[in-house]
């Protein structure tokens, strides 16, 4: 069984709760790739590649209002009960993450260009690993969005502790290093506040974990420890 | 004329629109307490002040389920139309951004408490000064939401550039302090995550102006440069 849109409600697809759906995931994408494209460019030393992603967040503020234009008109429209009113609201909420995704792409970005002005550290290592995660989180929580699927919604709940463990390891180390070499107090304070983004990308993919759970079973989890669904 | 609840939706009052606003002005209440309190620990040394912020988030977080469960019946039993669908659909989002601004107040306690652990540095009192226009910032947009007040709404989002200037002059102070001075890199760390953490709750009272002006004109004003209501 689906857990997405009802017949009488997905009619006509332009207008309907499809075409919702299909804009919120095109934003996921977009989201998946600025978050990317700003871990790239600090891989690679790319300073332009850090300026492309902050001067391109047109098309997701785009499709952000976009998004929520469309949702409203669906309430205001069709009355929808049940599932079809769950699926708008928990798009709505989707949106909003996907949307500071975006800023926290172009966050990212910014302090990336600032710490490519200085030699590489080591811990860079571990915060590139802390980026596959946010990057994996942000994935499999569009990917249970896509499929309704709350058990993979559920993993992603709780990979939180993996990187709240991970962010607070290269806190301290990044303090070390700060402490026993001046010269590194700038990059590794750039370093610092870009494991902070990262974070939060994490933070905004159990919200959209939290909202796939809601939408497909009708169940708010926030606010309690994750638990295996049934 | 009011810009709320029209008579039908709003009887019986305890499941109308009117409880779910005065619900949501009790959590803009508690939001704006838990950052008072957060910044009066930090402003007065207060080690238990700190402790006791980090600890109380219980409150605000059930009220958060609350108004979105409201929020949702309404949706769902009342089927409303134009104003008073606008007026929910801001409630909810005003509710997100709440339940953050109760987050980012545990944020700043938890690096409060350890930047007590130092020595004081000069530069605390221009993140308390950050701290007072986050606060103002917070204060107007949930007094903009419950007087329906769009230009003051508007006055919130001009705000921002303020709050930005002064985040930027800190963190260049703090970098400077910090190169001066190994013994200042922790102090110094802390302040610079506490002034990003009070900048975000510049963003929220930002994002909740924004909703207010759509609430009230629904007209979208995100992601464009704030202008002068007519």
């Amino acid at each position: 069984m689906s857990h997405f849109p009802s017949e009488h409600i997905y009619r006509p697809y332009e207008e309907g709760l499809g075409a919702l759906r299909e804009r919120l995931l095109l934003m996921g994408g977009l989201a998946e790739q600025r978050l990317q494209a700003a871990l790239a460019a600090l891989a690679d030393r790319n300073m332009p590649g850090c300026t492309e992603v902050v001067r391109g967040d047109e098309p997701i503020n785009r499709l952000n209002l976009e998004i929520d234009d469309r949702s409203f008109k669906l309430l205001a429209l069709r009355q929808p009960m049940a599932i079809d009113l769950r699926a708008i609201m928990s798009a709505t909420k989707i949106n909003s993450d996907l949307e500071r995704v975006g800023d926290l792409a172009v966050n990212i970005a910014e302090a990336g260009a600032r710490y490519l002005r200085h030699a590489p550290l080591a811990t860079e290592r571990d915060v590139a690993a802390m980026g596959d995660i946010a990057r994996e989180m942000l994935h499999d929580a569009l990917d249970a969005y896509m499929r309704g699927d709350s058990r993979l919604a559920t993993q992603v709940l709780n990979r939180d502790d993996e990187m709240d463990a991970l962010k607070n390891d290269i806190f301290r180390r990044l303090l070390d290093r700060m402490l026993a070499a001046p010269a590194s107090v700038e990059p590794a304070l750039e370093l610092v506040l870009i494991s902070r983004h990262l974070e939060r990308v994490g933070d905004h993919a159990t919200n959209i974990a939290e909202d796939v759970i809601f939408m497909v079973s009708a169940l708010d989890v926030r606010h309690h420890p994750p638990a295996s669904p049934e």
